[in-house]
């Protein structure tokens, strides 16, 4: 990126946007590691916290949107500057959805904790989770240091949740046949791995952004679709 | 809305930019009623037609997403134009997921394809799946009408949609404790159910896009959160 231009009046409103997108991040990150920390330690005091919290989440968003609207209406930005908020608008959404499945697994803690607990999965989940909130971390500052490369990193990351989704996705289905007791919270907690991984999906895509405001172009077909369990038939099938 | 100004050059814009909203619209719709009909009916060819059909859906939104930016340096839009010029872009972004999911329920036809069949279940998801092709119909007529009513009408429907997912969730559950046989297929079925839910969520979304664009506020609350299976516990909890 250039840095060589004087601190516009443009500069400056979208700077302050962009540091709502950080906080909108932080607060997204903390969502994530409670709402997973709250289903391990089955405390639900920090799943409401977590349920709760996302309004202050979606009311970030909406603010964000607001307040692009006002500078596309008041600068009439064009080329680079105008793909800059347009990606801002986009990364907000990115942020906002993974909010909202943080809040679904928050959701989920209650009716959980009522069951008893399926081997060490929900310490599983937890790393799963770990992972993500690492690729949000790193992605968001891909961002604002306007570094492609960290982005490709992230991108790329994706991989290994997927992974440890699938492993998840067949551990749940023994699970399952092994005692039908462990049918409904397996529901639950396989629930809660694709919302995991979807949560991956969304950073990715913040990672495109990223890679395409700086190089200009979508990263080629690097996006590694490595959830392959819509062609799972084992085990028992 | 108000119609009484000349149509000027970024009405024009605007409306080119529409007609590829309702051609996406048009493809999308196919691909739900083709992807619950391809699973019910365990046609792979017409599944594998779904799955190769989203690359069309992608490139309109990338369209979309381009042509929308060259409007926005152009034109220079403010106030409700510039409302609507943003708001295409979220409905072509719910668009495209709603195809997302699609293909994904269609690449599950394969692997189900050689199970044996759950009950009626398939019936059962092109059942629902029918109901949110018709608010999808409906919400995108309310859109190009600026409908208001319509669009509200629409995000009630999400309801019913919910009901029907509960009402599956339930009966998974109960087929998997019945007989582990049905475990692997359920836990497909399930996620297709659920797909067919969000893609419910992604038109009451677009439903609520319309309603502020016509209103300038958005629906309050309206917005039924009828999904209830986070906290379901029975059966056999």
């Amino acid at each position: 990126m250039t840095d060589q231009h004087i601190a516009s009046a443009f500069d400056r409103d979208l700077e302050a946007i962009q540091a709502r997108i950080m906080k909108m991040g932080g607060l997204v990150e903390a969502a994530i590691r409670n709402a997973a920390l709250s289903l391990e330690t089955r405390d639900e005091e920090l799943a409401e916290q977590v349920r709760a919290g996302d309004k202050a989440i979606d009311g970030l968003e909406e603010l964000i949107n607001e307040e692009t609207a006002r500078l596309i209406a008041l600068r009439a930005p064009t080329a680079v500057d105008l793909r800059l908020v347009l990606s801002v608008l986009k990364i907000s959404n990115n942020l906002e959805r993974i909010g909202d499945y943080a809040k679904n697994i928050a959701k989920r803690t209650g009716v959980l904790s009522q069951m008893s607990a399926v081997s060490d999965s929900a310490a599983a989940l937890r790393r799963m989770a770990r992972e993500v909130e690492l690729m949000l971390k790193n992605v968001l500052d891909a961002y604002i240091q306007r570094d492609a490369e960290l982005a490709n990193d992230v991108i790329l990351q994706d991989r290994e949740v997927d992974q440890m989704y699938n492993a998840l996705f067949r551990e749940f289905l023994t699970f399952m046949m092994e005692d039908p007791r462990n049918i409904t919270p397996c529901m639950h907690l396989h629930f809660i791995a694709k919302n995991i991984e979807r949560m991956g999906d969304h950073a990715t895509s913040i990672g495109e952004q990223v890679v395409y405001l700086v190089t200009g172009d979508y990263p080629e077909e690097a996006r590694p679709k490595a959830d392959t369990t819509s062609e799972t038939a084992i085990p028992g099938k």
